[in-house]
């Protein structure tokens, strides 16, 4: 820390994003990547968007935001693309929570969020998941806070029904609440077409999972159009060019080739519940999931442990540390071939430890 | 706006970035691009990381920093890469500007500057450039608050050398001193080898315009450990992927490739020689820029409409309505064949209006 940083952010603890380590080739099993490369129609558009990277992306995006808006049946002014999720997501925190305006979310969910309300300032609340980890509706009707949700959430892969997400829109209606869909196309149920009833619901996805496009950093949020006015706002006061033209057009062509890509995703749904049953088989209590990974615990091999014998044997799953849920992985769905060896080093380590 | 917007932010103006129209195909010299695409080799590096899309960035960007490295003769923990230089200039004023500290810059600047210090709460001052629109160094010794400085200078072009910014450094030992070098390359001195002797001083450049990355989004800090570890923090706190795969492998081929866009920097310098001459031939006022675009006015004709006139005739400039500027025009230097076409056109209008 230099002596000039604020005292604003000097308490700071960061987020630590999934371990890139590169000693050796893992079997990536750590940040709930596709094991599907985009399709060639994807590629094309962003290789010839590279041909003009001299020139500025449009800051609007207009024409990534019209392909989006027809194929969500919402308006273009309904929508704002971002720097992947992550960046919709502060933009949120920052436009609709202040000292005044705190906000809540489930204790065991995506870790980014407590760091957001820190760097934004903003008191918040971490409400308990049950003990079966789901999340009870009656948690979030009528708390008058701004609330944060991802549904399905993380790392649990649990979901909430439409109904559930509107009830809580509903009983809330002087706060915003976020539901960040980043998982939701494996099998989930998405509240998009509530935030035509709701002006206080917005909707964050990304391509990051479902469109094979982590690595090119595109997300967005659907909401009414003055909630994402506000979100502009924030946009075009902090970085207008956030999404550089090879993502713009990748983006387009992504949603273009949807099929090929919603056709990955029941794949990555298969594959997570035969790899469900396998986990099961051995012994392993696994969450019901509708994302692209499972979350799951042995009484055979406490979860540390679990994590590390398989990153040794060159398989890297996700583990976090908080108190009631270190005895869990979160293991990335991946395809057939990473599962079966994914398996089979549970079943080596299993077996040696027994 | 939504009734739901922060009281911190409602008496936001964001920044309104130049005009990108659709109506027509324009000579475009508003937003200072480079009149070159990216070389073969740039966009070959693109369309490679496009094929692996489906996986996150590497969020150090390891490989880009250590080219970048070697390139400027710094450390790897002495850069920083952002979504594009506002965005490591946003992160400068979030980590080292509160209440306490407010910051400083030339009344004629890049208008971002007052916008990052509104949306972070930090208070500012203008401090008026000379009447010859030269920044005064005075003006910047011991002034005790922190400051930005764009050099060269937008939209003037004008510069300060090494020396006298490291005088403003030296005279301001407790407080950060910016130094915005999004020009530097067409001719200026950087300031970058003096952030090993003032560990106050963060440089910033940007890959957006002499190295034709304006649509990759790429910028990046320069600096002590300290200060770079502190921007890291921020980075963290907001969007740890802030950079894409097919950008990061762009900027690596770009600074391997460096030869082709410094010689491309050399041809738009003497482009811009050649027009300044041209233009003060036809009777215009042209500051001594140093940078890609010229900043000139006439007294035969004021500078919204020309650039009303010019718009009409297919060549889009920038114009400012600020009070002081408002007879001036920003003109960005383009190939030989534009800068032909703008003088033929300015011609035109001068002859129809005398």
């Amino acid at each position: 820390m230099s002596r000039f940083f604020s005292e604003k952010y000097k308490s700071l603890t960061p987020y630590t994003p999934g371990e890139q380590p590169k000693d050796m080739q893992y079997v990536k099993l750590n940040t709930n990547e596709s094991p599907f490369p985009p399709c060639p129609a994807v590629v094309k558009a962003a290789e010839d968007a590279a041909k003009t990277l001299q020139l500025y992306p449009d800051p609007d995006c207009r024409d990534l935001v019209q392909t989006l808006a027809s194929r969500y049946a919402v308006d273009t002014d309904e929508i704002l693309l971002t720097n992947g999720s992550d960046e919709i997501l502060n933009f949120a925190f920052m436009a609709f929570c202040d000292d005044k305006h705190p906000i809540v979310f489930p204790d065991i969910t995506y870790g980014f969020y407590p760091v957001f309300a820190k760097i934004n300032h903003i008191p918040y609340e971490e409400i308990p998941l049950r003990d079966d980890f789901s999340i009870d509706v009656n948690d979030y009707t009528g708390v008058n806070k701004n609330i944060v949700i991802a549904n399905p959430n993380a790392p649990t892969g649990m979901t909430l029904s439409p109904d559930e997400i509107g009830r809580i829109a509903a009983s809330n209606p002087d706060n915003v609440v976020i539901v960040d869909e980043a998982y939701v196309d494996f099998g989930a149920d998405s509240a998009v077409r509530l935030t035509k009833k709701y002006d206080n619901l917005l909707v964050t996805q990304t391509f990051s999972k479902s469109r094979s496009l982590a690595g090119g950093r595109l997300g967005y949020g659907i909401g009414s159009k003055a909630l994402i006015a506000d979100l502009n706002t924030i946009k075009y006061s902090t970085n207008p060019y956030n999404i550089n033209r090879m993502t713009a057009a990748a983006g387009i062509a992504a949603i273009q080739n949807d099929d090929y890509f919603m056709s990955n995703c029941r794949t990555i749904a298969e594959n997570r519940e035969k790899t469900a049953q396998a986990l099961k088989a051995l012994g392993f209590r696994v969450l019901p999931s509708r994302s692209n990974f499972l979350f799951a615990e042995s009484d055979s091999i406490d979860g540390g442990t679990l994590y590390m014998k398989l990153k040794e044997r060159g398989v890297l799953i996700r583990h976090f540390t908080l108190e009631r849920i270190k005895n869990f992985n979160r293991i990335t769905i991946g395809s057939a071939e990473q599962m079966d060896v994914l398996l089979s080093k549970i079943k080596e380590i299993l077996e040696e430890t027994a």
